[in-house]
């Protein structure tokens, strides 16, 4: 280990950045895989334009660190790199189309509550350093990422859940369900 | 992989159920030992009280599990063991009591957020398989994950954040904080 103590609100400020920047650039490097996975069009879609706002979130926190004077980069994420290996381990599985979207849905949100707090954590402590340039772009990531969660709970809720039940009771008929 | 295919929604909420379950054990392993790290007493205090609440979190999913007659169980839940990692990391570091407590409160914020949407996503299938004995149960880890976000956020706001600040003045005047 040869991080620096974290003696001030500055450095804790670029830990989490560094953080947050691996983080998105994880989840630039899976998201094109989930989309080969998933089925739904509509779950498609949705996660076709959260990749290229994810792209544009690299972009804003480029612009972070340098209204900051910090050189761009990140260091390893491991909470978004556990996240992320759940959402390999759903993509290796087998199963019904609908049900595994479903399951692709509860994991995209898992990653999208994963940025949301730590833009959070970000954006309270750029207040507080008066960091006035980094915070609407902060915000911005932030406002998007509660946005594709949204749009992904309303997906669930309005279709790709109750095409998920509608398989299980097709399933239960074939008698293949699992008894519970 | 003796990972059986997910044919049904069924199979996909014991899926997560499985894996919340051995999140909220994982955090009741790695509570105790960030509330010998953490500094401020009023986040030590709201730590005592949310270690407690996720041991009753685990007692009402031992319910869940009996409501939809399934053996109790948890399968290793990756995403928790990254966030924790992290939190493990930090209690490594050094630095400043106040910046690490600010750290502490973000690191607990990600285990918080990965519980709130698990929860939300597991109460979203329940509804639609109409496992009503397990829904309030559900509803009342989520109620308790999301009120311990609030008082972390408040308490970060409120003092933790500017107590970190602070300290970067005083390093500042001690000519120890790094150049940014």
């Amino acid at each position: 280990m040869f991080m620096p103590e974290i003696v001030t609100l500055s450095a804790l400020f670029e830990d989490e950045l560094r953080d947050v920047y691996d983080a998105e650039i994880q989840i630039v490097g899976v998201l094109p895989k989930l989309l080969e996975a998933v089925n739904a069009g509509q779950l498609r879609a949705a996660l076709e334009t959260h990749l290229e706002e994810t792209r544009s979130h690299i972009l804003r926190l480029n612009q972070v660190f340098e209204s900051v004077a910090l050189r761009v980069g990140g260091t390893r994420c491991l909470g978004m790199e556990g996240i992320l290996d759940e959402v390999a381990e759903l993509m290796e599985e087998g199963g019904h189309e609908a049900v595994l979207d479903a399951g692709y849905i509860a994991a995209v949100q898992r990653v999208e509550h994963y940025e949301i707090t730590s833009y959070g954590s970000l954006i309270a402590w750029a207040e507080i350093l008066g960091y006035s340039d980094a915070l609407p772009l902060l915000r911005a990531n932030q406002r998007e990422e509660r946005a594709a969660d949204a749009v992904l709970s309303d997906l669930a809720r309005s279709s790709i859940n109750l095409q998920a039940a509608a398989a299980g009771l097709q399933a239960s008929e074939a008698s293949l369900s699992p008894v519970n």
